[in-house]
């Protein structure tokens, strides 16, 4: 076993979290990345720059990133699909930027319309203007487990375009269970053949838990040696494959669970927990998260 | 890493789950019960014969248990605190009995008056009956993480106690975190511990999710070859520690984990969910399994 000493959340719960849940307003959004400045994260993904006509959540995220009170040591990402997009996402001060493919061709072609292959080539533009702002690219990769129209994914497969978005330029790649139907040896094998490709300490998992399994495929991926984690304070963002169902990973459990294994975060649980109340309560709901829950009956 | 091919699932929901519910009919827990029986379980925890003073939802456990439709190769289990208990089991024709002390004494002393000490010795009667009329005991020990008066459990001291508890004459120990407080590496240690005095084929565990860490900890159990855990349908229970907090995991999260791993249990999955959702119905709330809302949005 080789559990890493400490670990880098990465916070998505205002960008992949909120653009699944209903509207909330401008004022709410900045409110929430404000609160979950205080909290020690150290990346906190603030806002999308694709077409609002896609996802109408994220239509006021120049607006949200212009008004947010910033620490200088934390990183505001965006998502950037193009370079109109990027362009958007340097206007709003971004620090760091996101670009996102699938391991499924089914999944690439429902998701953004075509190959795996044309949509790497389609970023090259973003990861040129990138390198010339010397801002850092994330690579999402969707589909690590299964695709909702491929079924499973191949490891391999996961390898070969995990290390084709390092070959483009990303200095990370986050890799999606993106239905959640994962468990842990399934990813622990899935893991091993990435390894292979790309080196540990490039790689971060993002894992949902619509099937209740994301805890125990991040233990396993800890176990492995993986120090980053994508997560949603409160649980935010529902599964757009299966309504009502759960989304991200909650950032309080990881966060739990990571303070049980004697993994350093640097993030304060209990302001998380309030940050997520804070939305909870406007998106009148609570979270998903057990630890929020169970933090608030203590 | 040491998986077992086969898991039992002890289906503790109809009685662990619903004692900490608000009252069912016993129409409903019939009901319920039968249901589960249809599952392919071959264990079902059915009733308690502790006092109706305490345990006001357990007061028909009698009449539940007379009135279920049996399956020949399904046990039907009654929790059993002393001899006029095991006598109302035997008549309500419970296949198994459970008794249960505490691996601290400070919850031992809160729950039950005694000392984890006394409590065993207050249990030879029922030993002794059980042996006259060849009824297995399986010893429940609670509080193997951490104790919500004496903090956080000494492995060893678990070790000891459930090492007491196969003295005096139980078959199996399931090892009870009661307040779902912990998480894998105290978990292995714990079973480190236990593994020195008990053999694994008698252990079993008994996790709660009240802390969203109940199925990590379960994983990190099956690597080191425990082959029963206890779950509840539709994760019924809530903890009685945390209001409005989760209790007991949910069995179809367990089994949808096993599935993954690819471990046996003979429990089907869908109809095991559609008895979770018949007793959600009744108690006017959602189950709190993850698979089991998955399943229902699919």
């Amino acid at each position: 076993m080789n559990l890493p000493n400490t670990v880098n959340i990465v916070e998505v719960g205002a960008r992949d979290g909120l653009q699944n849940e209903s509207p909330v307003s401008t004022q709410a959004k900045i409110r929430l990345i404000d609160l979950l400045s205080d909290t020690g994260l150290t990346h906190i993904e603030a806002g999308s720059f694709v077409s609002p006509k896609w996802v109408p959540q994220m239509a006021d995220s120049l607006d949200v990133m212009k008004k947010i009170t910033r620490r200088h040591n934390v990183i505001y990402s965006a998502l950037t699909p193009n370079v109109q997009g990027f362009e958007k996402a340097l206007e709003a001060g971004a620090t760091q930027v996101a670009i996102f493919t699938s391991s499924s061709e089914g999944f690439c072609q429902h998701n953004i319309n075509c190959s795996i292959s044309d949509s790497l080539t389609r970023f090259e533009p973003v990861m040129e203007l990138a390198a010339k702002h010397n801002i850092p690219v994330r690579g999402y990769l969707s589909c690590v487990a299964d695709c909702p129209y491929d079924g499973p994914t191949k490891p391999e497969q996961v390898a070969r375009v995990a290390n084709l978005l390092m070959e483009l330029g990303c200095y990370e790649v986050s890799l999606g269970d993106t239905i959640g139907t994962g468990t842990p040896i399934g990813i622990a094998k899935m893991l091993d053949a990435v390894q292979v490709k790309v080196p540990t300490d490039k790689l971060a998992v993002h894992f949902h838990d619509t099937w209740g399994q994301a805890l125990a495929n991040i233990y396993q991926a800890l176990t492995m040696g993986i120090n980053t984690i994508d997560s949603s304070v409160a649980g935010l963002g529902g599964c757009p494959y299966a309504h009502g169902a759960s989304g991200n990973v909650a950032t309080e459990d990881v966060l739990y669970l990571c303070q049980g294994l004697g993994i350093e975060t640097g993030v304060d649980l209990e302001l998380l927990a309030k940050a997520g109340w804070m939305i909870s309560e406007e998106l009148n709901r609570q979270p998903t998260s057990k630890v929020s829950l169970a933090l608030k009956q203590r």
